[in-house]
């Protein structure tokens, strides 16, 4: 594969950039295929037990946006790795880059929202690790977290489990924490009341663990609903069919997208989750999930097919259309 | 305490204003009052067994230098946090903040840098995540890492062994990290063949673990030799001498600092050990690490006494001096 030959913000979009400069240099070099590309969390082998292991860094700007910020964000965003793969978090890890003139009554404020949601999930952070970089060296906090759980060894999840006909679930609405940050910036004079969706999907991926039929779980971050479902063609060499008029998108979302040109299935959502169970238990998952306040709003939105590898989405109108790979990045430092 | 009301690049040097801020605001919210501040890193209780923790980031400038890169660091620094509390690291956890314009081929050769310094440490890098920041909003590459270690659960070590008349070795000469990098910017028109140690210490750490009286050990990172030993005594509340004549440091380091007015005491070692043990111990302890390559200069460089909590530098002339906890930042972003 031939790389580019400077970074541009679209190797840290979610998309085709972002998978290629993982592959051919993260991966390459640290001898681990998966890395990133296809795994929310890794499973350590540990005696009898599984522990459960996922990384994530935070550059959202702003620091602070409607529903959420980046302390928060940092704790939902790891606790939603471990989830998806079947585990409960239990300890973090946080590393802090603090840019020089960062007002220390915000980072004070960020941090206590931070311990905030970690205590609500039952997260110890314990261990952590601060630097502070030159003014206009940073973006005023970055933040990279280590997330650790456990994992009943009995459970089995993962993209190669999926078979054609397999059910393509979505927990809520989609595009609501990328609309919320991109209105916070204020750069495009829209205005509106917005929340981000971030919050922790524990309940909804435990929710579902207990269906033998259940064989993946993603939260549909950067890159959106339309990533998730790419990386699922890529890895399984299926079809991804998925049907816009199920997929539930909130008017103003939509709205503010339609005006912006934006496609909300591209855009990143931080308290959904997208799951594929097998057909025959796909009624099931989508009751358990509309039984909990965060999935009222919960629906099947698409299924699997034989190959080949790509995603068509079948428009409410019904037509179809090849769903692209993400390249251009709609918004940088969206988490 | 009175917090300052901006981030300021002292409160990331390791020394005082780091150490408020990180009690006053990390360590308060989180309810984890050891967090960085004494622990290099921390036990997390497992079955029988015992899992080690810690995490880092890795903001050094230039991100290449003679003896290293960000990339080795990143792998030698976390190892080292766990080879110090007597564990063998394992995994490794891998976040990169990249910003937008960095030459991929260098982030190439960094990457593959930092894989083959893990290889040769047994430690597998087993997640990651990519973020990519605007131009400007970085410092070209910083890393975030977690690692995780296995201890025998009988090893007992920590500043709260330590008693007066115990013996401070340190295993090599200091102060070579700080002043490679310093001079690898170039600022100061000056040039040497100075390398940073940079190193694993697993072998040091390793060879000392068998010896009943060994107190405790601490790679003198950010702030050096007289920070380590400012904590220590902080925490036990005993005074630390140490004896100028016998702290082993290269001529060429002394130099620059001369030239320059930098106290070698406060400069980084990323690839030295200080290792407190009985009196009774230390000759041997001293022998253990001579036999050693990376030991070939470890000296006994101090002792402890009892109080009040002080760190008492004996000098060369056989007068004595305070050495002050470090408060102006030498040198930002050394690692």
């Amino acid at each position: 594969m031939q790389l580019d030959t400077y970074i541009t913000l679209a190797h840290g979009n979610g998309g085709r950039f972002m998978r290629e400069l993982i592959q051919t240099i993260f991966a390459r070099h640290l001898d681990n295929p998966a890395l990133d590309v296809h795994a929310d969390a890794v499973c350590l082998p540990w005696h009898q037990s599984e522990i459960v292991i996922t990384t994530d860094g935070f550059t959202v700007k702003p620091l602070e946006f409607p529903g959420g910020d980046i302390g928060s964000l940092a704790i939902h965003g790891t606790i939603n790795d471990l989830a998806v793969v079947g585990a409960i978090p239990r300890y973090l890890t946080l590393n802090t880059f603090i840019e020089e003139g960062l007002e220390i009554v915000q980072l004070d404020r960020l941090i206590a929202n931070l311990a905030t949601a970690a205590k609500a999930e039952n997260v110890a952070v314990v261990a952590g690790d601060t630097k502070v970089v030159q003014r206009g060296e940073g973006g005023g906090l970055y933040l990279a977290t280590t997330g650790i759980g456990f994992r009943d060894p009995t459970v089995r999840l993962g993209m190669e489990y999926i078979q054609p006909q397999d059910v393509i679930l979505v927990s809520g609405a989609i595009g609501e924490h990328g609309t919320a940050v991109m209105l916070a910036r204020q750069q495009f004079g829209l205005h509106g009341d917005l929340h981000s969706d971030a919050a922790s999907v524990l309940p909804l991926t435990q929710a579902l663990l207990s269906l033998s039929g259940l064989r993946f779980m993603r939260d549909p971050t950067r890159g959106g609903l339309a990533t998730v479902a790419h990386e699922i063609s890529q890895v399984t060499g299926y079809t991804l069919k998925l049907y816009q008029a199920a997929i539930p998108i909130q008017d103003p979302v939509q709205s503010v997208c339609d005006i912006l040109g934006y496609d909300p299935l591209y855009l990143a959502c931080e308290g959904r989750v997208v799951a594929v169970t097998a057909p025959q238990q796909a009624d099931e998952a989508l009751a358990r999930w509309r039984d909990l306040p965060q999935g009222q709003s919960a629906a099947i939105i698409g299924h699997v097919q034989v190959g080949p590898a790509r995603v068509i989405l079948q428009t409410q109108l019904g037509g179809e259309r090849l769903l692209e790979e993400l390249e251009d990045d709609p918004l940088p430092r969206i988490c």
